[in-house]
Parts: structure tokens; sequence; C-alpha cells
């Protein structure tokens, strides 16, 4: 069982500009590093209202007939495709992390920036992927928010692509009792 | 001739804690990772008046008979040690770099927070060496500021080591016209 985060981001670790903009990002994700076969890999998506209603707008539902889980303390107001295989769910992070187990989903991937936020403070994160972009945009929304202790990771492994993207994969260690914060 | 910056800090984009505290950062840096070599390289460090104070309260001035340039716009109130080599200078980041290659410096440091964010914003910096401690710490002192327009890089290389530390070497490019921002 494993619950992972895969973002992507400038080097001064904005994953948007302040509009949403992606575009400082190269276009089509730049080349593969890797998503894919995370993709492959992920049982559940696990996603805030808010980034579901973005990927509703788009022209086409991108996650396929992947398990996606929309966390949201009310009812979901717009429906998803008819293809989409669409959750609600409200909660805790570690409940959630806790059905989806129950449920049969071995790899999570949890997206948006608040609900991964909301998941790291929780410590139900244990997989962590990076991939900085070569440029600095100075301003934006951040890829990391605040804890309330830190969190310790275990480099996995970093590789750099010709196009200058840098990805580290880290795991993400338990929170010792009395951490700073 | 060359500007650079070489930082270090953790995952989530901090060089220091709120309080200043470096507590995160393994002891004695963790391991080598190519910082003897860069100070062997440099001709002169330039830092604002805030580093030059901290660093006076060190037990030991730590830049030895190295060529340092304290930016401060108001004469400076506290003497060196005998030992330490000590210029004070004031003026725009162009003018400094300017200044200093005249007077024969072939590679400047850049370094302190907000000396190295006025250098970037300026477009003033060639290089930029950032390494990262495998750690989320949730909020401190940013490693990177605002900036007028967005600032490409060039990935050079990127080496991980051991003890968990990443490093990732740029070349800042120049400044497109019309960039966003």
């Amino acid at each position: 069982m494993a619950v992972s985060v895969f973002v992507g981001g400038s080097v001064d670790g904005y994953l948007a500009r302040e509009d949403d903009a992606l575009d400082f990002l190269p276009p089509g994700s730049g080349e593969p590093h890797g998503y894919a076969e995370f993709w492959a890999s992920v049982d559940a998506l696990v996603i805030g209202r808010r980034t579901y209603e973005t990927v509703l707008g788009f022209a086409e539902w991108p996650y396929g007939t992947k398990r996606v889980v929309v966390l949201s303390a009310t009812p979901l107001a717009r429906a998803a495709p008819p293809a989409a295989r669409i959750e609600h769910m409200a909660g805790a992070p570690a409940d959630i992390v806790a059905r989806l187990h129950a449920s049969g989903a071995a790899h999570l991937y949890i997206d948006g920036g608040l609900t991964i936020q909301g998941f790291l403070r929780a410590g139900c994160v244990d997989r962590l992927t990076v991939t900085r972009v070569p440029v600095l945009i100075g301003r934006g929304i951040p890829l990391f928010g605040s804890l309330d202790g830190d969190l310790l990771l275990e480099h996995v492994a970093t590789q750099a692509y010709p196009s200058g993207l840098v990805k580290s994969e880290y795991r993400v260690l338990p929170n010792p009792k009395g951490a700073r914060g």
C-alpha cells in the first residue's frame, strides 16, 4: 500500500502562476519523465473539488476510466462525463486512505495543491516525486504549504532529462514524536 | 567572468527557519558536495550588511583572507577582524559587478537571502547552484524571492549524494525582452 504525490513546478517552487496559468511549463510536459508509468501503477486518484471543477472545464476528461475520488465537504454540484469513474468522499486524510485501502486500492495518487498540502500535513503521504522545470517565475501558487512539524524525507532517486527537467523521488519518513514545529 | 549563487535549503524551498535557525541541515553540511571547490574558484564574495553582521557574531571569521565585499547604503558600524579582507560598496547590482570585474575579480559569489534576490531580480547572476536537503520544514526564509519576469535556466548538471543531498547547477539565460511578469 502506498500514497503518492507526483508534482512538477518551477525551480523556485511554484506549480502554477497566481492566475493558475501553466505557460512556464514546456509544451506536453516537456518529455517523458516517468509520469505514464506512474499513472499506470495508480489504483485511485484523490483530488479536491477545485481540481475536479477545473478538470471538468477541459475539452476531454483527462482521467479515462481510472477510479477518481473527489473530496468535498458538500455534494458535487457538477456531474462528471458518463465514462468517468467518480466517487465523492469527505473526511480527514487518514480516514480517506483507510477507506480506499479497505476498498482494494493499494496505490493512491493525491493531487491538487490544497489536497496535497492537507495529506502531507496529516502525515498521510509515503512517496513524493518532485520534477523541477528549469525556470524561476518569482511568484505563483506554491508546490508546498505549511506543516505542523518537519517531514523527513529519504532520497530514493534523482534523474535529469535532456530538456532540463530534474525529477527527484523521496520516501516520506514517519513523523518523529517531538518534531519541531 | 561569472557571477554565481550557491545555495542550499529544504525540498520545500527554505534556506533557514523563520528565526534563522539551520538545525534542519545535516551537521557539517552533510557531506562534501562541491562547495570547497566552488569556494576555491571565487575571487570575491559579495554579501549584504545583514549577513556581514551575522558572520561577525561567529566565533571565527569564516572567509579567511578571501576578498569580501559588503553591500550597505550606510557605513559599516562594526569592524571586521584584522585578517579579514573587507570592502564596503553601495550601488545597483550591475554597478557592483562592473566595478568588481574592472578590479580584476573574474568570479563573484553572491550570498545572503536579500542580496541573492536583488542580484537575480537585476539579471546579474550567471550561474545558480541549488542543493536540496531531504526534508520539508513547512515555513521559513525562502530561497527565492519575487522577480520582475521569468528567469529562464539551462540545466548543467545534477548530482545526488549518499546522504540524500541533491545538487543542481543551472546557467541563468539572458532575460528575453517582453518576458511575462
